[in-house]
């Protein structure tokens, strides 16, 4: 039977909810602006069953997608899990069969043999949303994407592009390019556990391949966000280390070791990655997720925001004793300047205070000069109004926040611009707040000019977890109804 | 939009939920007794939208059915708003459709010409289930029955019992005789909205309508429950009151008349209604539900909750001026003895404390002589320990009480025997607790020998307000999987 009271798994709030739940017409206060028309997908973990070991991560929860579809000024919520070849095991045994993170010699022997050959199986589906060739997605960058229907969420199963996605693995952050339509994706350990290949993907917006790359890493690090420019494709190679050792050893996935070289790797998005140069870059930090970036001429210039410690406690330094997590890393937005034909990159800070690492520009400036970074945000010295969404000017260094009220801890932020053709930063930011108060999770629609909020759809529970969301027009996925 | 932040509708626990809603396998505490293999299925009203008018009434709220599905010591949730017509047309609208509780003239104009003509139409099915000849309804006493997918809840629409239910109302406290397998049943209000009619059927356990019974009553009262007893049916009528010049006058359908004389109606249930004998019974008291009679010669012995005032504030005295609710009553357990050949009754107190007119027994003892009541109950003085269940022996007025827990509140309770064959009170007390301290709703069981808990359902959310509850043997649902 299904037993959360012992274990680490959290309670109130935080603790596991496990339905499937669906709302017609929700409870909503101020006015849903008319012209949306789309869906804000989210995607999320949550334990289905207890965890099997103590040292299993939070990123092996059971991946469940949640919807606002607003349509007409009204917004029906949808959510369920996805159902994986995980979910579906489990819910036969009726409990957990699968080890800690990413290590199929910690699974249970009844599914082992299967998730040895197809360690892709174990996948949760549990980090991003993804619509593309007119398709829904949930995806994580242990496996091939997912898809799921858009309007039930049931789960329709791996996509692997027509046969053409050659990795084994797909990453959790693609990057549509705005200006070609196509989009630009790839995986790492693309050929097995703990191998050092990644593989790149130009996919048109039918669905053909247009283009693939195929490099080596210096080691085998966590490669969960890249930057597409409107000529180069960046890799961030930072601090995380994966072997066959640590797998055997019964560890998760993932360990810190700030003794590793930090990397950027550079090459052109439309070569054959023979150009690949390695950037040095400061050891003991991290670059988990990334901002933007643009090419122009011999210069390259990215932000992404950068942990100077581990960000994860979950994955523990490689050399500590364990149960020494070391100190959790805050994130700073930095500008990196690449000089194309040198081997050296200047940085710059765009934001003295740290700022959670869930940034977004408006998508329509992906692989271009952005002005406007998005983000999760609480000025220092504010207290009692809630976490905020911050709107910085990166060009000026000018912000400004608007705050959630009381208690209220956002999530991910995603910007709509107002019309196609909307100027920079004209539009809303929508995501859910989550407010223990009431325990309950709402959904905020803010004008993103005046930092005002002008609906709120209320949920009447307590929503999933959210790693990250994306809103996509009702022309992306012309099934939906 | 869809805004609850006006209006008398509750916040916090109570707050309107509107959610459909599947767990597959629910977290438990304890372990399920693996006897138990049937469902467990609620019936309660929540607002899918506000209600349109200030004096309308919880009743009114739409019906939401929620299922235990307990098979091989697992459960199963799911949990869905009864599409009745009322639902769909004010889904399509996007707002409440329908006036104040059982009173068409208060309609909005866009359906008011179809509700007047098919005031059945307006019903919310939010009361009772009923498991009858393989099927599963959601019941509501202005309506015929509402058949429900067993398995996914989905809505089938209006079971007119293959044509033989000629009134146009069906209660929703129907009587399963455990002796011949019939289901005993009735409607009020039968031919129309404040009609004197009332129908009463006995339908075999293949559907088949085996006897019909047509009278009228002294006036149009709420006829909620009645009482069935191996030969007899009794029918109580009490200081509720149903006049089309309060329907006209805007109000909801019932006042509470304390002038008016009180009735029990008792005639034998294999005859044509002429010999329908009304006994005079106290004014200013009323019998909401009945637990349960047996006839033995020319004696009929009742057991009944009674309050001594009107326990629905929301339906105020016809005579006072508006605001006046009066006091809510408290019931108390009498026992009703009938001299059929005389015009008389004995009355006794079974029980000095006032508890829950929810009362029920092991429905394998209905009609027959019973030793146990159970019911929701807190000894007075007890404190802090949530509410209780009561095991009363009517017999020797002896109590056992279960608590659920600080601050828990719990709904009705069903008695489920261990076995088609254990003694009476052998089996589960089983039924949901409220913990708002956890903002979530539990299914409880305990052991109705010891009084001990052996299991508990951790819901991750509240779940509806439930009226009734009923469990169901997993054979009389074959099509439940």
């Amino acid at each position: 039977m299904v037993d959360f009271s012992d274990g680490p798994h959290p309670g109130g709030f935080a603790a596991p909810m496990r339905y499937d739940a669906e709302i017609l017409d929700c409870e909503v206060e101020g006015t849903i602006p008319p012209e949306l028309d789309g869906v804000f997908v989210r995607t999320g973990p949550d334990w289905y069953y207890p965890q099997l070991y103590p040292n299993d991560v939070p990123f092996s929860a059971d991946g469940y997608t949640s919807t606002f579809r607003i349509k007409n000024g009204r917004a029906a919520y949808r959510g369920r899990f996805v159902r994986t070849p995980r979910f579906v095991n489990n819910l036969e045994a009726g409990r957990q069969l699968y080890g800690v993170y990413r290590n199929p010699f910690t699974d249970d022997p009844s599914i082992q043999e299967e998730t040895m050959e197809k360690p892709w199986e174990r996948t949760v589906a549990n980090t991003t949303p993804m619509a593309f060739a007119g398709k829904l997605f949930a995806l994580k960058e242990d496996a091939p994407p997912i898809e799921l229907d858009p309007n039930t969420l049931e789960t329709r199963g791996f996509y692997d592009f027509g046969g053409k996605l050659s990795s084994q693995t797909h990453t959790a952050h693609p990057k549509p390019d705005p200006v070609t339509g196509d989009l630009w994706t790839f995986g790492y350990e693309a050929t097995g556990l703990c191998t050092d290949d990644v593989y790149f993907y130009c996919f048109g917006p039918d669905g053909s391949l247009k283009h693939e790359i195929r490099v080596k890493t210096p080691y085998v690090s966590m490669m969960h966000d890249l930057i597409i420019t409107n000529e180069h494709i960046v890799i961030p190679v930072f601090s995380y280390i994966a072997t066959m050792e640590r797998l055997k050893a019964g560890l998760a996935h993932w360990g810190w070791d700030p003794s590793l070289p930090g990397y950027f790797g550079v090459m052109r998005r439309d070569g054959d990655g023979s150009d690949l140069k390695w950037y040095d870059a400061p050891s003991g930090t991290t670059i988990i997720h990334t901002l933007n970036g643009h090419s122009s001429g011999d210069r390259l210039v990215m932000e992404a925001p950068q942990f100077d410690n581990n960000p994860f406690p979950f994955f523990p330094a490689v050399h500590a004793q364990t149960g020494d997590m070391g100190p959790i890393g805050r994130s700073h937005l930095r500008r990196f300047t690449f000089d194309l034909n040198g081997d050296s990159f200047a940085t710059e800070q765009v934001f003295d205070d740290p700022i959670s690492d869930l940034v977004r520009v408006d998508d329509r400036y992906l692989t271009q000069e952005h002005r406007y970074c998005y983000t999760q945000y609480t000025e220092p010295g504010v207290q009692d109004r809630g976490s905020g969404w911050i709107r910085l000017d990166v060009q000026t260094g000018e912000k400004a926040v608007w705050y959630a009220g009381p208690g209220q801890a956002l999530q991910e932020v995603s910007m709509v611009p107002r019309s196609a053709d909307a100027a920079e930063g004209d539009g809303w930011l929508i995501g859910v707040a989550n407010n223990p108060a009431e325990m309950r999770s709402e959904f905020v629609i803010v004008d993103a000019v005046e930092m005002q909020e002008v609906a709120r759809v209320i949920l009447p529970f307590r929503s999933s977890a959210q790693v990250h969301a994306r809103w996509f027009n009702a022309a992306e996925l012309p099934e939906m109804v």
